[in-house]
């Protein structure tokens, strides 16, 4: 069970060495992240796109390209769907996003022929490590889904669930946020947590525990919890899965997070056959090494459920 | 100008001795906090409400009752309308919520002949004090509020450029927040950040510098304002406002930041005739001393005013 970063690392270190095809790899900071993660044992790499631009990236950072892949394709889709189609094709257990939009980037992850469809809607997913909190949380949907409906919050739920799994974490509990930790009619937001509440009670919803409406202290809060006399309730201050009303919510949290406390986190795209790494140029560095070992271990536990 | 909290209670040290009415004052929370701003010089106050419980509480605290005006009240609507009363009436600065509800207290607050009713919509704004950020960051609205329109926005930022004033701040930048730095019509909060930042160009909105929409990190952090190249913008990683596109957004950041990260923090009703101070159960000790200090700062400047 991991509790912490270094868990997952040390989770990784017990996987088979998985491999990650970068998309249009002549970025700079894309690659720093992906020279640290194989220095550190996480996982190797395939680069697919320009491969004089990859080479001078390459020097610039001492980063030795005869231990990689280099696959040169110009053209910035085609070189994705080249990229995409090493995992479609089991070459590579991951995908991830480099010099390229993320909306090129999104068309190679759903390409028909080559990309990484399940059929089911994909959803993004942020573990946290934060100081104070003695267990990781996982943040959905801080980036891409930006007004889930309830049956949209249904797949969010279940995409980040299997990403818990992964990560060693059974039966994680779902916090759906709001303002309030009671249902107004007037808030939309708190009808939708108390019907996901109900709906994971009536079994519609599984592998996890749903208790909703919350607001963030009783969320994850222990001591704000019992403060506030939250005893019957199935959350109290220990969620695993903080699910937001919308991006806005979802987003602004991600950046307060990063921006004022401290923490360690990586993010992921779920819902596809693969793990997608779709870090942003604003992550940092130990973002992307950490997005890419957490995409190492859901590639495992995808793999054996293969 | 405000920087630091220090700095408003350094504000507070120069400002006429203050005087805060309590409303239904038999709350051990709530004395303990008035005693604490009676010791540090911050404000005195009047009690009303069922004295002997009061008394009664008092005792616990080692609270010496002859520095205090007591005024037995024991109806808790009625205790409300007195205590709101005198400030209406002058004889008291500001006005305070004890043990009743928020909506008998806000009933007291609206009363047309002993509120503190202005016709301006009331707002809710919160100061804080955050590590790493070098001066207060002024959020509204987190608590009162649901869904503002664009008018409630506007409204919004009057009511908090008068608290930020009150602080010694000028000319204000306030950042409507979103998801994205983009406007994108899909995303009302965008496009009401675009407007309001429209409004506040051709002068419709003033007394501060309005520029939206913006991400967080766009909005407090001029690291990556500058790594994301966001050059040309009016507000660079420097917002001193940071308005919410709704309560769950506003209010799971409030929550977050408490929970977090290393703050300091203050609440204040604006939008009334004197300051209102309604903190909830949640917020601690420090929080309501400081929600005092922060509510006799602006009472001093709505002495000025008048």
């Amino acid at each position: 069970m991991s509790k912490h970063f270094n868990d997952l690392l040390e989770k990784v270190s017990q996987c088979s060495k998985k491999k990650v095809a970068v998309a249009v790899a002549q970025d700079d900071a894309v690659l720093e992240a992906v020279k640290a993660a194989k220095e550190r044992g996480i996982a190797d790499a395939i680069l697919v796109g320009d491969e004089n631009k990859i080479r001078e990236i390459a020097a610039g950072l001492q980063m030795d390209l005869s231990d990689y892949e280099v696959i040169h394709v110009e053209d910035v889709q085609e070189a994705a769907l080249k990229a995409v189609s090493l995992v479609h094709d089991g070459k590579a257990d991951m995908y991830m996003k480099g010099l390229i939009d993320t909306k090129g980037f999104l068309k190679s992850v759903l390409d028909k022929e080559v990309g990484l469809r399940t059929g089911k809607p994909l959803s993004h997913v942020c573990v946290f490590e934060i100081k104070g909190i003695d267990h990781l949380l996982f943040l959905s949907d801080v980036a891409f889904i930006p007004y889930p409906t309830l049956e949209d919050k249904v797949h969010i739920i279940n995409n980040t669930v299997e990403i818990v799994n992964a990560c060693g974490i059974q039966n994680p509990k779902v916090a759906p946020l709001a303002a309030v930790e009671v249902v107004n009619p007037k808030m939309p937001a708190t009808v939708e947590a108390a019907e996901l509440t109900k709906m994971c009670e009536e079994g519609q919803i599984e592998g996890c525990i749903v208790d909703g409406p919350l607001s963030l202290d009783l969320a994850i809060d222990p001591q704000a919890a019992k403060h506030k006399g939250a005893t019957g309730r199935r959350i109290q201050g220990d969620a695993d899965i903080l699910l937001f009303p919308d991006i806005h919510a979802g987003n602004l949290v991600y950046k307060c997070l990063v921006h004022t406390a401290e923490v360690k986190n990586g993010n992921i795209l779920t819902g596809t056959k693969a793990p997608v790494i779709l870090t942003s140029r604003s992550d940092d560095f130990e973002t992307k090494v950490n997005s890419i070992a957490l995409g190492a271990v859901v590639a495992e536990e995808l793999g054996k459920n293969k």
